[in-house]
């Protein structure tokens, strides 16, 4: 069983793989990309992955046979398992708990070739709904915290399979930098009673800036302190916490802004590696006033130097306004 | 003038070039390791850097001229400038300040080819009384708050010249992660009224399970939350915070410790690249109870995802355990 341990020091939780456990052998070799012969995820091939969870599907079909838009299966390698009890204990200064969890592949769409720049709306909008309803079904279960949506796209962004798929983590516990933000914007809306984001977004639609285009339901903009080169967010112009909430409306609005921003991503940059992450608010309190829910998406363009992780002190070439420029002129 | 800019929910500290902004056709082309024709950190060469700042050498010599054994010098593409006021400022919800900073080379050795597996042991000490005495140096300017000396091994980690050297940050701020670190032990301090790492090292000492080699005054170890595998941290078995205050027994001690660690690693995963980091207090409080100054390594042996990044939340394949078994054996 996976094993979730926290640093004694930072409060961060981390999994550790104790079931098929990685020794020196494994990492001798230059990893470099898998030609897939047979795709498990494509259309006709439902019986190469793990009984699917839930599919959407235009007309009646049977569980695990063809003809789905969307469909959701379990991880094949999950980094959590979602039978047992957390079970915590201490060992001296450090904490242990079972990596008890849910890991669940959503493949977007059955097309193999479709990364979401080319992407009809209507299949972003699946995706996006599959989104919205496996967390909705997730927080059912009392063992999770948090649920993560996230999707490494290309080689160097981590993806180990090309059709394009993206991933559902449901924790035990909020992930750090989540926490982070939190307690941030806890801090702010302390004194200032006002969400922090609120105000950036206020901010940002009177400078205009750092806009890389927007829509009624949604602002995509490069943030004024970017880690990254072009690092880049959507965030609901209006305050909600939680994700899931969201209507057919903001789908919609979604689907498109998303549409917008990766084709422009795509086109300037070179169609270059990305990851993609939900952050919304943890499953305890579901209507924060001072948190804001968004999608950050990081073009992985720049090898990033450990002492960055090491640190969290970042350098980045590209500042954020010429970032937003060059985005609102690729089109 | 770089720019340090202020993230109003994280708090973290960035910084953007503002002097040569990289624009996308930079990052359109697939970075490859750059051969280097002459290397400018080779002794004969002293003409190609910025004036020397400091060098050891055994017999007197003139300023940038050969027959030195470490060298120091100020970084050709400084990530801060040492002229000018912090000028901090706010922009709606953001700070600002100016990049007031030092952003130095040491260069550990004459020799092209020497890594630290491969270096005498004596070389290794001056390039460790180097970290200490331009610390010591820079820290005199009291717009500094941290000292940050790090290595990138390997062009994955980030090397962009081949010629062994080390960096040094001189910053107006702590990073965020060693703000983070010290807040942990504080409040691990706040209750227990022990240094957290003293602890740690304690257990350690007593169970051996993480232990990869010891001397008299260090501990070399994968610490039980690793976040990638073959982390591995070097930290003095004595309770201190603050690195420079290090003696001659301490250098030599960690010099040896270095080398046979860095040497185990060399040998189990293939030379892989490497960052490693050295973590001290901040300058505001030089002699902490709380803190304890260690270095942390990081082989680049997989693909960070960017969800990692994005979350703070980190999936090991190789538990420590295993990690520190392979290394102790591997000799």
């Amino acid at each position: 069983m996976p094993e979730l341990r926290r640093d004694p020091i930072t409060g961060r939780w981390i999994i550790i793989n104790n079931d098929s456990p990685k020794g020196p052998d494994f990492y001798k070799s230059v990893p470099s990309p898998k030609k897939a012969g047979v795709c498990a995820f494509c259309n006709g091939n439902e019986k190469m992955t793990p009984p699917e969870i839930m599919a959407y599907s235009k007309h009646k079909r049977e569980k695990n046979t063809p003809g789905w838009d969307v469909r959701v299966v379990p991880n094949k390698f999950p980094a959590l398992q979602i039978e047992g009890d957390l079970n915590r204990v201490g060992i001296g200064v450090f904490d242990l708990m079972n990596g008890v969890g849910a890991h669940e592949v959503i493949i977007d769409t059955p097309n193999h070739e479709s990364e979401i720049a080319d992407r009809d709306e209507s299949q972003i909008r699946d995706m996006l709904w599959a989104y919205r309803d496996r967390s909705l079904d997730l927080r059912k279960d009392k063992r999770f915290k948090y649920i993560l949506i996230f999707k490494n796209y290309g080689f160097t962004a981590g993806a180990s399979l090309d059709h394009p798929h993206s991933q559902l983590i449901a924790l035990p516990f909020a992930p750090k930098r989540v926490v982070g933000e939190i307690e941030g914007a806890e801090k702010y809306f302390g004194y200032r009673e006002r969400c922090v984001y609120c105000d950036m977004i206020r901010q940002e639609l009177q400078e205009k800036e750092l806009t890389i285009t927007e829509n009624k339901s949604f602002l995509s903009f490069t943030p004024f302190v970017s880690r990254f080169p072009y690092e880049t967010w959507i965030i609901p112009k209006e305050h909600v916490s939680d994700f899931p909430q969201i209507q057919v409306e903001g789908i919609n609005d979604l689907a498109s802004i998303f549409k917008d921003t990766l084709s422009r991503i795509k086109k300037l940059l070179n169609d270059p590696a990305y990851n993609y992450i939900l952050h919304s608010t943890p499953l305890d309190d579901l209507a924060r006033d001072d948190y804001h829910w968004h999608i950050e998406i990081m073009p992985r363009i720049t090898r990033v130097a450990g002492f960055e992780w090491g640190t969290g002190f970042y350098i980045n070439p590209t500042p954020p306004e010429l970032a937003a420029k060059t985005l609102r002129e690729a089109k």
